[in-house]
C-alpha cells in the first residue's frame, strides 16, 4: 500500500520518488544524461542533486537540438494564492535552461483549473496570477523568448487545441489516470485538454514540428502522459518531460504547502517572517545541546538541511561540509537556521526587488491579444 | 418502451410529442397563452398550428415584458452541413419574435460541438458555419440587433461563464441528461457547458437581470434543463424555452435529416432537385388512381401535406381545404407536388438572392473580435 498520494491536485504523505517514477514509467537521469548535458553547460545542480530526476524522451529532445532543431519550453503554474520557494525552485531551473539552450518558453497559468478545482472567484485568481507573474518574470526569464498564458484570456488560442486533444480522450482515460469519480465536475473532466493544449501551441502555429520540453513538478505527469497519448494521432510531436522533486515544507514533510502558511515561505516574506518560520523549522537535531554535541544531528530528515540542499547552497563542497558539521555535532540547529534565514532574506530581499521591475514587463507582455 | 428517440444529438422514430413534453417536463402552449400572445401582435402560424407547441416559463418573462423589462433571444445551429428547410422553420419563427418584441437575437454557431460528436475538422465546420449563417442573416434578422457567435472564435467571451456552469454539474448528471457512457470524449463531456453560457451572456455583460428566451426544437431541451438547474445558484435568470416540433423528412419521418440529402431540401438546391426530390416524397396516396380518386388521401401522413402545415401554406383556410380536397379524392398526389414544388423554388428563389446580399452584412457583423 502506497502511503503517499501523488496527482496534480494531491501531493501528501513521505513520497517514495523511486516508486513514483516505477508506478509513472518514467526514466532516471543518471550520470550518462548528466555527462551529455555537460555539453551544452554546466550541468545545474538540482541536477546534479537528483531535484530534477526523472524525464520522458529527453535524449530524443537533445537529439533534436544537436541535428539544430530548437525546442519550446512549456511550464506553468495553478494560481491559487502566493507564490513560494516550491514554486520558485522549478523555475529557477527552467531559466537555466532557457539561458543554456537559447530558447523560448510558454508560462500557462491556469486561473481556469483554479476555479474549476477550488472554492475561489475567477476575479480573485486573476490577481493572485498577476502576483504569480511577477515572481516568474522577476526570476529573469528573457520577455522577448517568454510568453504568459492566462487561460481565459488566452483562450481562443488554446481552444482549438484543447478540443483537439479532448476529442482523442474519454471519460473512461480520464478516470484511469486522475481518478475522477462520477461528483467530478465536468469543467474538471475536461480541463487537462487546457493544459495539454500549450505542448502543441509551436508546432500548430509554426506549422511544422517544434518539440517541447515541459520541466515541472513529477505530480504534474498524469496530465502530460495524456498529451503524449494523443500527441502522435494529432500530428505533434510527444511533449518531452523533465521532472523534479517537491520543495519540503519547514515541517521536513515532502512538499511545502499553499495551505500551511507555517511551514511555506512566500516571495513576499518579510524578514521577520521568515526569521519567525525557520526558526521553527523541524530539524534532524536532538533533545539536548549537550545529546547533540556527542551523537551529532541527521541532516537527511531536517527541513533546514533540505533547503540548502534544494535551493540556498549551490556549492556541493560546502553542502558536505555543512552535512558532516551537523553529523559530528560540530553546528547546532539554532546556528544552521540563522545561516539559512539569512540565506533566505538575502535572496528575497533580491527577488522582492526584481519582482518589483519585473511589474513593468509583466504589464508590457503581451500573447493573444492579452495584456494584464 | 420509447419507440423514438430525442436527444440534442440524435432524433429518430415517430416522435410522441406529448411524451416527450411529459419526460422533460414542459409546459404545452395552451390557447390562454396563444391569446396572450395576441396582444403583442398575430400570433405566428406556427403557434396556431402547434408546431411550436411547449415552453418553459413563457409568461414569467411575457410578465417581465409587460413590466417594460425587455429579454434577449438566443439560438443556435451546428453547423455540420447545409441548411436546410428543418433548420429555417424555427429561424422564420425566431425573427418573429424579434421583430415582434423588438429584442436582440444571440445566434450560437456550434464548431466545437460539432468537431467534438462529428467527424469533421475545425476548418471545414468553419466553412459550413458561414453558409448557414448566410441563410440566417438571410431571413432578415436585425444585424444591429444580432450577434453570431461561433464558439472558437467566441469562446473568450463564452469560456468564464462555461467554467461557472461546468463548476456545478457533475459527470453523474451529464450522464443522466445526455446519456453518456464512459467511452464519451471529455470535450462531449463539458460542451453543454458551451450551449449554457450564451443564455447567460446578457446578464453577465449588463450586470443585471436581463431574461433569455431560447426558441428551438424540443431535443435541445436536455441542454437547457441543465442551464436552468444552474442559473440561480450563478445569479442569472433561468432562460426560458419555446420549443417546436422536428420539421419532417419528405420520407414522412418526424425529422428531416442532414445525412440523407434525398429526404433533405436544402435552401441551395435548385429547382430542378427539388422537383426531383418532392416528386419522390412520400404521400398519403392510395395504390392507384381510380382508388384514390374514391377512397381519398390520408393528409396527416403526407410529407406534401406536413411541409404545407408546416411552412408553405400560412393560410389556415386554405390548408384546410386542402387537406379537405384531399380527403375528399379531389386533388391527387401529383398535382399536391407540382403546388409544393412551384411553392418550395418561389421561397427558395427569393431566399437564394437574401442568402447572397446577407454575404456583406455577415461579413461585417463582429462579435467578441470576431469578424468572418
Amino acid at each position: 500500500m502506497a502511503k503517499f498520494t501523488v496527482t496534480p491536485w494531491e501531493v501528501t504523505g513521505n513520497i517514495d520518488y523511486d516508486e513514483i517514477q516505477r508506478k509513472f514509467g518514467t526514466t532516471p537521469i543518471d550520470d550518462t544524461l548528466i555527462q551529455r548535458i555537460t555539453k551544452y553547460g554546466d550541468p545545474h545542480f538540482m541536477l546534479r542533486r537528483g531535484i530534477f530526476y526523472s524525464h520522458r524522451d529527453l535524449n530524443w529532445i537533445l537529439d533534436r537540438y544537436d541535428a539544430g532543431k530548437k525546442f519550446v519550453l512549456y511550464t506553468g503554474r495553478g494560481p491559487s494564492g502566493g507564490t513560494h520557494l516550491g514554486h520558485i525552485m522549478p523555475w529557477m531551473f527552467a531559466k537555466w535552461i532557457q539561458d543554456t539552450f537559447d530558447v523560448s518558453m510558454y508560462f500557462q497559468m491556469t486561473d481556469d483549473e483554479k476555479f474549476l478545482f477550488k472554492d475561489l472567484t475567477l476575479h480573485d485568481i486573476r490577481n493572485t496570477a498577476y502576483e504569480n507573474a511577477l515572481d516568474f518574470i522577476g526570476l529573469g526569464f528573457d520577455p522577448e523568448k517568454t510568453k504568459i498564458i492566462l487561460n481565459t484570456e488566452c483562450v481562443k488560442t488554446l481552444y482549438p487545441l484543447a478540443l483537439k486533444v479532448a476529442k482523442k480522450v474519454t471519460f473512461s482515460t480520464a478516470k484511469a489516470v486522475f481518478g475522477f469519480e462520477n461528483s467530478a465536475n465536468i469543467g474538471q473532466i475536461f480541463y487537462t485538454s487546457m493544459q495539454a493544449a500549450p505542448a502543441f501551441l509551436a508546432s500548430e502555429t509554426e506549422g511544422k514540428e517544434i518539440p517541447c520540453l515541459i520541466p515541472c513538478g513529477i505530480d504534474q505527469d498524469p496530465h502530460f502522459r495524456v498529451a503524449r497519448d494523443v500527441a502522435t494521432g494529432l500530428g505533434y510531436p510527444k511533449p518531452c518531460m523533465i521532472y523534479c522533486k517537491m520543495f519540503p515544507g519547514l515541517n521536513g514533510e515532502d512538499k511545502m504547502s499553499s495551505s500551511d502558511e507555517n511551514i511555506t515561505i512566500y516571495t513576499v516574506d518579510t524578514p521577520k517572517i521568515v526569521k519567525k518560520k525557520v526558526g521553527r523549522a523541524f530539524t534532524g537535531g536532538c533533545v539536548s545541546v549537550d545529546e547533540q554535541r556527542h551523537k551529532g544531528g541527521n541532516p537527511n530528515v531536517c527541513a533546514v538541511f533540505k533547503y540548502n540542499y534544494c535551493m540556498f547552497e549551490h556549492d556541493d563542497c560546502k553542502l558536505e561540509e555543512l552535512s558532516n558539521r551537523c553529523k559530528n555535532g560540530e553546528i547546532l540547529c539554532g546556528e544552521c537556521k540563522a545561516i539559512l534565514t539569512q540565506k533566505i532574506n538575502a535572496f528575497l530581499e533580491k527577488h522582492q526587488a526584481k519582482r518589483e521591475e519585473a511589474r513593468e514587463v509583466v504589464d508590457s507582455m503581451t500573447f493573444d491579444g492579452f495584456k494584464w
